[in-house]
């Protein structure tokens, strides 16, 4: 099976209060881009600081969520000075404590993780191929970086969705853009 | 057969032309750190520009070499707005072209490539594992971001050598740092 890849730039989900101590307001947020499934990325931006550094420019995912965490690079925790681990969308053990500085103020929690990379897909598409829902699979991608990515995590989506979700770091050092095909190959 | 990995950061080969109209003078450069083998890192640093954007602090390996050459990560490219083939060290067919700005002057120059990954090994140690310089091998990571990279060259090097070459994007998705080991697969 191949499965659209979706490449992710570091980015934050916030929950209300959070949106509201760093932005002034509870919908202060604009979308600057429509990701679809209700999904926006901001236009406006904040910062992440920690002890070694800061990153300016980074957007936020929005609606509120009911927990802040922000997805950054491993090379961006390096230049942080924090440990992230890595984790699935959801999981804070363990998580970088960052502050985050936007134009109304700014909150400090422990937020940061490295994404886990992952499929996206729907429960009935995944049968068809014999996946299930906390499956690890491979990913082979062929170009001139040709690599084959190992434990990649299935997860169930709503319909229609087949998506593998990586960051910039795993699409650069496989030679892949957004939009760009790759096998699944179940281990 | 185990490698030991070595991680790049962005990097710059420089002629002596060229270290003299960045930094005033031919031997105007001092080691921060002994690479070994005759190849030092240096305490200046220069500022990459592109059509785009710019990246500070990039350090010279020196001593010089017969052309000029800066080693970027493929995130950089699009920072500085070029397009930089993935080419083996001395390859600068279709190079990016870069204004390269030290201290003493400017030099723009076709010079932009990101390396392609190798294992560095002395003949007789790949002749004992099967390899030959040239050979296109895969090199798997193993650890909470595993992975196999595809499309490794093999370039024989010095006695004694036996170290894998890769970018920070490439270490990074696959979780590992300097100094840890990979496993080389003959293909």
């Amino acid at each position: 099976m191949q499965s659209k890849i979706m490449l992710s730039n570091r980015h934050a989900h916030l929950t209300a209060e959070h949106i509201t101590a760093l932005f002034g307001a509870p919908d202060a947020l604009t979308a600057s881009r429509d990701l679809g499934g209700n999904l926006f990325v901001s236009a406006e931006s904040l910062e992440l600081r920690g002890p070694k550094g800061s990153i300016g420019n980074v957007r936020v995912l929005f609606p509120a969520r009911n927990y802040t965490q922000v997805e950054i690079f491993r090379a961006d925790a390096h230049v942080l000075g924090v440990k992230a681990p890595l984790r699935e969308s959801g999981d804070l053990r363990d998580a970088a404590e960052l502050t985050l500085v936007g134009p109304a103020g700014s909150v400090t929690v422990p937020c940061g993780i490295i994404a886990w990379r992952h499929l996206h897909i729907d429960a009935e598409e995944a049968a068809k191929n014999g996946l299930e829902n906390g499956e690890i699979i491979q990913i082979k991608c062929g170009n001139e970086r040709a690599l084959i990515f190992d434990e990649v995590l299935v997860r169930y989506a709503p319909n229609g969705t087949n998506v593998i979700h990586l960051d910039f770091e795993e699409g650069n050092a496989a030679w892949v853009n957004n939009g760009d095909y790759a096998e699944i190959i179940k281990k």
